[in-house]
């Protein structure tokens, strides 16, 4: 049963943490986190140490590294787990710095990287890739990809997480690539501040729209907000020659409630631990597959390619222009 | 960690068996079925061994078991297992004879005893339940239940189970004397073989409604029937003073379609595996708490009430005419 | 162009006045109505005048006659309108006494007389009908109708109406009759009064469910009460040997509203003037039809057996006896 | 009662044809078309005489005309009969040229001129409006249009339109800045030829997706395309501060089917002759207003504006640049 150690235990980590624990394939035996009490919080709930960077590196047991500490940190450890022979799971951005990050890509060739765009294992937009392959309506045309958090998040997160582009449209940019199969070459982006003016004081938009074309004319159309005021909106439609394919949210509750004001459903799901939370499992059922030597699904290249589509439409939000890739 | 035997090594005991072997909680130790084929691969894919009920009720370590065994040894078995100071998880029915099941009841008067109407444990009609008991729109005051199976069972099967009414209505019967909190006395049901000749041949109708009234004037319509040509159809709706609670099916993808023939969402789940998957879990995870000491929360007077029910609609179908309880 | 004269300036009689009025194809050319208030308001609205019933029947140009009046008086009108050579439009029931009903039979033989069942003509009904005969799914095995009012009407009303069977749950018994297109022969009805107890003192039920057989085992249940809590539900299932085909309520907005709170689709339509209006309107277009000669849709003989079935429901309810007709 | 003369006896003058020959309140007395067969067909609908547009002009009996000939006669054709002092319904778009529409600004000043935008009387999308301007869910943020045809047009057809922007998304453009209130100075489109290749010999696109941005920061994101596959594609979203409201598509029928391979509803509306069916008639009826001394909901300043944005995405999708208004 492979070792793993985890990077990170703050709320992406305490996540990861859990479902490695929860499986009975995997066992997590290290916590690193410079923040102590959350280390060891999180290493009592699942039984592992806490201990450093340096110590994981060096124990031989370890076959695993996930890495979900603050997105500043990525890449290098990222370069340090790879030299050390693990096998890796990253969170997404891979870095904030499209240079920093191609210029990486040399020496992780042959890393046994996975990267966490959680989004694809998600079983609903993975029965919609599925269906897009195999063509059910013909081609896939073009895409709308609604993103929207149910409420914004507090100022001094947007300021470290790399801003509305890098660090939530990324998914959707990713998801984009993956659904069509095809790069985007032209990136069109126009965001304001709307929903919360301290994200705006920070710099950052908390509403956007996307457009995003690829060399053969096909079409993504992705909105943001930072705010729903209904839930985590979280649907994709993709349009093909001969029909639609199309996936809604999901619900809090399946009872439906008519009264005096009409027929209520419930609402979505409240955020991403709830609505992705089978992604993450099956995603790190993926990293037990990748430690027994299968390939990763999401590699190096795919993180570099979503940071280039955020980077393209951060700048174009920015000016006000178009950007070529 | 509590051992559980399970006696009856077909399709219910089968989830039974590796809902137990999946349970961190709990282990399988023993299987007991005459049909050694199927026990034998049952004790393979959870780790029990194969033995006589004697040895199970003889050893003092297994401290529960399950009954999913043919209906006509449900009873026997029951006060077997009582005797021998087992908790016991009963499936329905708990017998096909009325006066036989009634004339039991004091002799498993402190049996640990939780009868396996799982719907009750599913998560949907569960929010249902607590919302008609949080009177959301007011006191519930009628339901209409459907409950339709995908496709009609071999003859074979239905000869031995019980017929319509005491081995699948009896899971509505049981639903609505949980919803509404009230017992039935005015019971009719029409029926009809319109599925497949030679279940009539057998005795039994594959088509039938049954109409209940409280004697506060609560009504409940059961539409039941062994086909529906699109899946198996699961649904309540719950009428109350002030609106409406309601249950649809879930679909077994999340994927909508729109082509040229119109907006296409999947079909209901196949059958009550899939349907009622977190149901047998979360049943099982009940009666774990029931090892424990927990009261059961569906107990061998719910059995009576339900098969009273299904014997009063098996004789008013029959007849024409209504039934009084 | 066609004249016709309207006896009855009621609720119902103001649908029929109204819509006579734009029909470009008739003339509404006389009221008759002993509340000589109303009676004058609603020619004034139509420009028709207000007239004794002697001298409608005497006037060669009218030549046809809308029954509209309370159903006390219907029968009565209704033979001395065939007598007088007059097309009828007649509003359900056509008498509250089933004997009576139908010895009247063989003197209305030959005479041009459309039945009310207006919702026949309901273009959302009528696409089921269709269905249904073009056995989309097979043969239509059994029915679910769901009838609710949205608010208890006064006791008074009630009173004079006949009571929830013939009066309200007529248009389903008619409804199941039409759209199977064989008789039922065995009713059982369970009522209570749950919604105003002013409505049981006046010897009536608010709340019923009624299960209708046929001969050849084709079963229906219907669901009435006098309120729901959320407008008015008008609802069909008809469950066939290879599908479901199902039209639900119509919505009094368009617009879907995501909130706080869920998804909100608008209420039903709040009452049978808008759910039903272009049932009226239709049924009035075949009354055109009936004048120019064509056979009515809807003859004494549906009347007839429809207030057979209501009767039979009303005994049932009653006495907790089913009935066989 | 006013009379009206209807120039353009083709797909859309047809339909205005027989609206206001159905309207009590008007009368349609001329039609001018060249295509001689049409206007004689259309005047024999209607009642109508076929003449020329210099009798039309010099009859003071008629009050108003009704613009529904080529695009490229419309701005003339306006001219002529504003001159003549006829109000003015004129189908959009009232020319292809931006800045000759523009220089006809000031001549048009004072005409009784209705611009043909005929989706804002659309019932739904009235709705919407009004629950946009209520501001039931906050500020109206951003919002997502959807407008795909069901099947392309005959390649002349595109030819002579003006291509997809200024034909076909102009609707929508118009759309976007009526819901929202405000206009948008920033326009970035994508497009490409998937459909048709002779579209894109044509020089036109046959889908594309814009993107439109306010000063204020509003969002509009617009999905175009010649071909749907599944009908013709109309739904709006719009994303407020504390909620959404959408509207999705009509449906064919009503009734559901369920079976083998799902839950079917009916496609959407075939196309706009049926989807915009009251649209239509409720703009006559405004027009009917406008005749009677109203001011006209939509004006010249609003065909003026929705030119411009289409002109301004026609040149992004182009270009591959943003367009600054």
């Amino acid at each position: 049963m492979p070792n793993l150690a985890l990077i990170g235990a703050g709320r992406i980590g305490a996540i990861h943490g859990s479902n490695v624990a929860a499986d009975p394939k995997l066992t997590l035996t290290a916590i690193v986190d410079p923040n102590r009490d959350a280390a060891d919080a999180l290493a009592r709930a699942t039984g592992a140490v806490v201990c450093s960077l340096e110590t994981v590196l060096a124990d031989p047991q370890v076959e695993g590294v996930i890495i979900a500490s603050p997105t500043g940190d990525h890449l290098d450890q990222v370069r340090r787990c790879a030299a050390a022979g693990k096998a890796i799971l990253c969170e997404k951005p891979v870095d904030l710095d499209l240079a920093r990050a191609r210029s990486a890509a040399m020496a992780l060739k042959g890393a046994r990287l996975l990267i966490g765009f959680n989004r694809r294992f998600d079983p609903r937009f993975a029965a919609l890739k599925a269906a897009i392959d195999a063509r059910e309506f013909g081609l896939a045309e073009s895409l709308h990809i609604t993103s929207h958090d149910p409420a914004a998040p507090p100022p001094a997160y947007v300021a470290a997480s790399g801003g509305l582009f890098k660090d939530m449209a990324i998914h959707d940019f990713d998801m984009a690539r993956w659904l069509l199969g095809e790069e985007f070459c032209q990136v069109f982006a126009a965001g304001a501040c709307l929903v919360d003016a301290s994200i705006g004081e920070a710099g950052d938009v908390d509403t956007a729209k996307t457009l995003l074309r690829s060399a053969s004319g096909r079409l993504c159309a992705i909105s943001n907000s930072r705010r729903s005021g209904y839930g985590y909106d979280q649907r994709i439609e993709a349009f093909g020659s001969a029909g639609m394919l199309r996936v809604g949210n999901l619900r809090r509750s399946a009872v439906e409630r008519w009264g005096d004001g009409g027929a209520f459903a419930a609402p979505p799901e409240s955020f991403f631990l709830d609505r992705y939370r089978d992604a993450y499992r099956l995603e790190l059922a993926h990293f037990a597959q990748v430690l027994e030597g299968v390939s990763p699904k999401i590699g190096y290249a795919d993180a570099v390619a979503a940071l280039a589509l955020a980077e393209a439409a951060q700048r174009s939000a920015a000016t006000g222009l178009a950007v070529r890739l």
